[in-house]
């Protein structure tokens, strides 16, 4: 088949947010349950740690699906933008530049670039071309056709026995349990797969609510990170060099919005590690050939090894928080404070599991289609 | 221009390695003194933490390249492998499967896969037809191509004001300081991308070299980590998610062989943090718009910000061991132990600082074309 | 920006059909009327030689547009399909395995596919999972979304003074006159590119009007040719050998379904001309220089030369004819006769000229955008 | 595996041309005779027809195969330039501004493109920088490359019984017979895959030669065409729209310097046809589902039908003439005359059919690698 693509379109207000996924093979079973599980795991609910602007985020699909299964042909899916207040967006705020809403349309017709936003490369990028209300094509929201697009490679996956699953590795200082490299244990997995908020041990859970909710009293964010894995693949998917199994999972892995580092296996630990420390033996197990360790997360020289392919992605806290901040004003060149005063989470990273999971899935994809 | 690839190609002991780099524009100048000083940077030499190997390394340009400067067609380079004692590699070692050199051929013609390295993917993948002696196509020598073509491509940066430096940012516990990511300084950037071990602090140096020392004097190896600095980009290079300058910049750096994680800006140091502390402000300076702190990594929303782009790439340990290690062997399936003999670098990490700036250079050029 | 990408989905049965068009620079304006008008082009009508199927063919953008101008950002755009009639396509013929509508599903429930048609291979690719109703995602239909990509390209192309206008040069026996290759004359170009049935020579199309209701009196199709040029290109555009001009645009022109060949320039006429018929010679004109005839057709080397950019696109007959065919049903490997009695045109070229010219442009563009 | 890729690199009067293909499976067979048979082919002999340069065209294997075998890395091949009189090409002509050679550097410094060669849009489009001696990049000698890559192919299609030839179906006004694209017949296929003047019929060819001997006594050139077969394909390879197969291939032919048109079936002759003429019908043969013509030569809906894949190509003639021809000097934008003197080819056809077959059999590859 050709090389996967994934084509992800749309603005956060305007009519919809959607994606064409071409390159599956026919014949993959589209489960809608499955879908909108994974949709909902990434929509925004009433949970203490996420935004209370409800999403219908209901997937409409277009094209490539029929009977039940992927024909072939590319996948068209969109989502309707139904709840979008556009209010928040084009108010103008008063004489310091506060802003309601995600909008970067300050006082006097100004425009005030967010800090750590993409406001102001897209205001520079697109020479004010582009609809930048609500973070526009830039907008988080843009995760939830990645999701769709992560559930049908769901199928795909499991017609080959691979089964992805990610949980929240840490958020603040507080970190769960580590998943088991080597078996990390198939319910385990489904359980943390369905999860809404996924974290393997309880107590951590329990303290990173406690976090969130600190966060949100404060009118700030907080950042965190999400560790996935993926059991069942084959042996030698990626190629050497730029074409590497490393190589494709980051591709895909920093597209998601707020991702700022990428690890395998190991990781940044690999730094302080010996040879004899890092390396992984060779055993015989059950016939197979395996590793005793999985410090390498299942890659060795860019190509998958039969372990369990593991990876650990972090993200930087959400940059819109209630708390005053200092800009610019892109058209006069004057200082500019700003609070931003719409809905926003305290925290990405619990939502952002799915899109983790979704990630690898299509990472791995096409690895397989492309090996 | 078309988009900008570079194929690397070459077993490291066939009778040479190479590459082709198409894409770049004509009329940059080729330094043939500049490009020698990265290729030495790379190659292994006398000092006490690299492989006694030497390799000449001596590029040959066999087209592309017209009168100094390139002709805008693809540039092919190859180096002829001139000291590869076979002995090393064709050797067959004794009762419990020790083995001479890099070569995983062991006892009674049976093969054990080196731990950490991609022998075993690799002959499941190439079913036995690749050239796997030394390495071959996976040997850390193929980033020899890699420094060749970064040097082209430090050339046509120059022209834009774009200026590539790194520097071993951790070896085993040891951590030198770090760049100051708003001003770096044009003179520390230049001694860095010059030097043969880039170190910031002279006594995080010492220490360093103590810890090689040691690694070597046991018989093992040690991980690091490089941290690479980009200033003078434009603001805009980069496209929404998946084409997004880290997404980009990632598939190059984790391209270069034993890379096992990429973090930008303060990368996994996000998660520990508030978005208060992380966002940086907007300000103005001397006319221009920057950030007042730069986390971010000069990368927002996928394109660059105007601000140095930073990034910290980690290593893991040389594989390749004197100490014992346990293994199998492929064709009987029975365990194996294997010693590796040859010569080795205690740690990649110094050699590795021009690969990472080669790879980033790699990937700027690519934003650069393809923006 | 990145490579300009199309990507068009849905199936003429389904319940849309669309594209999603990325790649193309911020500010191209937007002009809904030329839009439409190239649609209608396309779309079938009254008119003795096009389908009386009426497609409403109203586009709807979703995305990437934004108060009238392209965002810099991927556009999506979709066609409700309103008129399917599944009737036509779902029936069950007689004991003869007659065929109504364009359907392949034959008496018995076997399949007999439609000699000409990609029946056959999609169902042995696809394995029985692709939607075929009506052609499905190969269903001429398709060509409406790249009609309308086309039309957005030329608003960037015309920001450069490109022009593109295509005219049925054949039809049958009969053809029109050639474009003049070296100056074809604005007036003509712009009433090419806004006419239903673009021909040239007034008599010509009277003959092609003929030609076309006796092919339709006798249950027949017939085939014809498109001409089409482009002016205002600069010179240089397109790279050598595998990403040459005329490599890049016809992959974009076989695209369009139906197309058999494809030739620039003089193109088969050259196999019997001599160099020093064929050569054209340079000549300064008003300054500039120009080539005195054109028989490259604005080619030389797969870079352009500054000249119009001609080719002409050979389309082979409708398949779907009345009259009896042989065939054989999939299902019971018998042979079978069918005789498609849907609604059909009698020669698709008429309605092909603005998708060639949209093909040509968004070959232009791509060149453009990677050069 | 990875997208097949293939780099041609070198100039024609630099040390060296070569290329490196890049994504072919581990495995296959490489025979050195087979591949210095294809080279002979296209190489230029002491024939009447081809120019009496001598090249060596000794192809040296520097990569990715192993032991006689692909290793599944790539292969890099280089060609070593021994041959170049730069006598030729260096000399500075008389007043009227003849050149000696290929060259384009004509009397007082000027320089003054040859008509139908790349030499004036390389001039803009490279700003000087390109080696132009020779035709440099342009250079027909490019094609030695893509002949080595193409029987490298042949080995990959031989393993899963495919089958390529081509013959010279036309020079000026002689045509040769017509491949049977139903049946044509294996030992005629392996003659014409042989041979250094491969024409079915042997009058046709005596005719050819004429008209050759003509063209050069004339100081002349004169165009033709090839067509080509490939039997053995599975059906279903390519993919809708802008991935089909005609799209596919007609990029890797048009890549050939000189080929004008590229026609699939009857090609152009399909203008003329009716639907019940064109239409192939689907009959049982053998147990197997083929058609009785093949008038679409194998290809429906952009994927291959099973049958015999047919296509024709043409190449304009050889721009280099020794008449006198009119052009431009660059630098002075006066009107000039040139008459090249060197050593060229009356006609490229007969040696580019290797060329056009390696074409096809590098698509045909591309193809089943990414079906």
């Amino acid at each position: 088949m050709p090389k996967l693509t994934l084509t992800i379109f749309g603005e956060s207000h305007g009519p919809i947010i959607g994606c064409v996924l071409a390159g599956l093979p026919a014949g993959i079973p589209v489960d809608g349950a499955a879908i909108a599980l994974q949709m909902a795991r990434r929509a925004p609910g009433d949970a203490a740690y996420a935004t209370v602007r409800r999403e219908a985020d209901q997937p409409e699909i277009l094209s490539g699906v029929y009977n039940g299964y992927t024909a072939g042909t590319p996948v068209a899916m969109i989502i309707r933008n139904t709840n979008t207040r556009p209010a928040d967006y084009d108010a103008v705020a008063a004489s310091n530049g506060d802003v309601t809403g995600d909008s970067s349309v300050a006082a006097g017709g100004g425009v005030v670039p967010r800090p750590n936003h993409a406001d102001y490369p897209a205001a520079v990028k697109y020479g004010g071309y582009a609809d930048m209300r609500g973070g526009g094509h830039f907008s988080g929201r843009l995760t939830a056709p990645l999701v769709f697009a992560g559930a049908l490679c769901r199928g795909f996956l499991a017609q080959k026995g691979i089964r992805v699953a990610g949980h929240v590795s840490r958020i603040g200082d507080i970190r769960d349990s580590r998943l088991d490299p080597v078996d990390p244990g198939n319910a385990l997995l489904e359980r943390l797969s369905e999860a809404a908020f996924p974290v393997i041990d309880g107590v951590a859970k329990a303290r990173m609510l406690e976090q969130l909710a600190k966060a949100r009293a404060d009118g700030d964010s907080i950042g965190g990170a999400v560790e996935v894995i993926a059991t069942g693949l084959p042996v030698g998917l990626g190629s050497p060099l730029f074409d590497g199994a490393e190589g494709v999972l980051s591709r895909w892995l920093f597209g998601i919005p707020a991702v700022k580092a990428v690890a395998f296996g190991a990781g940044a630990a690999f730094a302080g590690m010996t040879g004899s420390q890092a390396n992984d033996p060779f055993v015989m197990r059950g016939g197979d050939i395996r590793t005793a360790t999985n410090h390498c997360g299942g890659i060795l020289g860019g190509m998958t090894s039969g372990m369990p392919l593991t990876a650990e992605v972090t993200f930087k806290p959400t940059p819109s928080i209630a708390k005053e901040q200092q800009s610019v004003d892109l058209h006069t060149g004057q200082a500019a404070t700003l609070a931003i005063k719409g809905r926003h989470d305290p925290c990405v990273v619990p939502r952002a599991v799915p899109c983790v999971e979704a990630a690898v899935m299509l990472g791995v994809a096409q690895l397989i289609v492309e090996s």
